[in-house]
């Protein structure tokens, strides 16, 4: 059965994003800290064409998730894909490039409404006005039988478990004290969490959750 | 080596503790939810003479901790010792009767001066009034070549860590949003943090980082 789901990577203080987001900073100050211990993976330096490292269990973390035959298409906060461009710019399709690394459907939370943006590889950005539900319902539809990834940022995945939509997060626990940036599991509501998987290494802590919502 | 160590279950937003603690919510509000993974454990059952339930990861972790022969003092700050008692109550002898689960000396963060309280069983309250950096140095000395345990509460976690004093951090990361309440990594600094083991169970995750402070 096709699921929402979401793999994020978090401080241990429970930041997936550091303060003062930029365009030279995207994803805050100290930021990047949280992803370290993806850089250091041999999957990472394969996809980078990078000398080659040990394989390691975060490698191979690396390799299922960037590599997900299941995802059939995304959602995305606008700061995720503008942020920083300020006012609404009819130019800008994005940070990957003209081939970005989506290769499917992402529907892209906005106010502005704006028509499809076609990319190479297979990536069509959506611009959704009307809300978290209505992003997730055209992503399922887009998706048929297969999953919908939330990409971020920190708010939309807050936004998706607060409305009941997610239904698996799985958290990439770095050994990082970020002190201040974005939540993203501050004001999610209540779900019922279980832990479903874990993998450890001496960098990073992977926990996958499934997510369910008692009924009210 | 003895360290200065300290373990905690938090919630995966990084609560150690709920909103609104009280006489009749020590934990505040919603805290004991962190706590379920423990009270389900054979170790627990035994501990408080209920019908026996399976062994399991958690188990042993709970034995871990409830029987460490390693710790000989702990620090806690004056919330853990009296939080709801409102103005200094000299008869105020902390939570846990006559007997409690120290079975050695125990050093009180507070602003007030106060006598030792010897209790049974080995415990002993004492009261310090110059900051966490003299509780921990005390402890030290009291413990000799044992650990000393920082008991909680987050603020006098968060106050270790920033003081560069906590070597050892033991989390269980319970799959719990509490939304609001204690945070014991707030204001912490920043640390260099190492996982150095994890145990997972369907319940809990219990992830022991190793601290260190880089020479500024």
């Amino acid at each position: 059965m096709s699921i929402v789901k979401c793999d994020q990577s978090i401080s241990i203080d429970g930041f997936s994003a550091g303060p003062d987001q930029s365009e030279e900073n995207p994803i805050g100050v100290g930021g990047m800290r949280l992803h370290e211990w993806m850089f250091a993976t041999a999957a990472w330096a394969r996809m980078q064409s990078l000398p080659p490292v040990p394989e390691t269990p975060d490698s191979a973390v690396v390799d299922e998730l960037a590599n997900d035959p299941d995802v059939g298409a995304y959602v995305m906060g606008r700061n995720m894909f503008d942020k920083g461009r300020g006012e609404w710019d009819e130019s800008w399709k994005g940070w990957w490039g003209p081939d970005p690394p989506y290769h499917a459907p992402v529907f892209v939370l906005t106010h502005y409404p704006r028509e499809p943006v076609p990319m190479e590889g297979g990536t069509t950005f959506h611009f959704v006005t009307d809300g978290i539900e209505s992003a997730v319902r055209q992503a399922r539809e887009a998706a048929g039988a297969k999953d919908v990834q939330v990409a971020g940022g920190a708010h939309t995945i807050a936004q998706a478990i607060n409305a009941g939509l997610l239904d698996q997060l799985y958290l990439h626990i770095a050994p990082v004290l970020l002190g201040s940036g974005e939540r993203p599991l501050e004001k999610a509501g209540n779900p019922k969490l279980t832990p479903v998987s874990v993998i450890a290494s001496p960098t990073v802590t992977h926990v996958k959750y499934r997510l369910e919502y008692p009924k009210t």
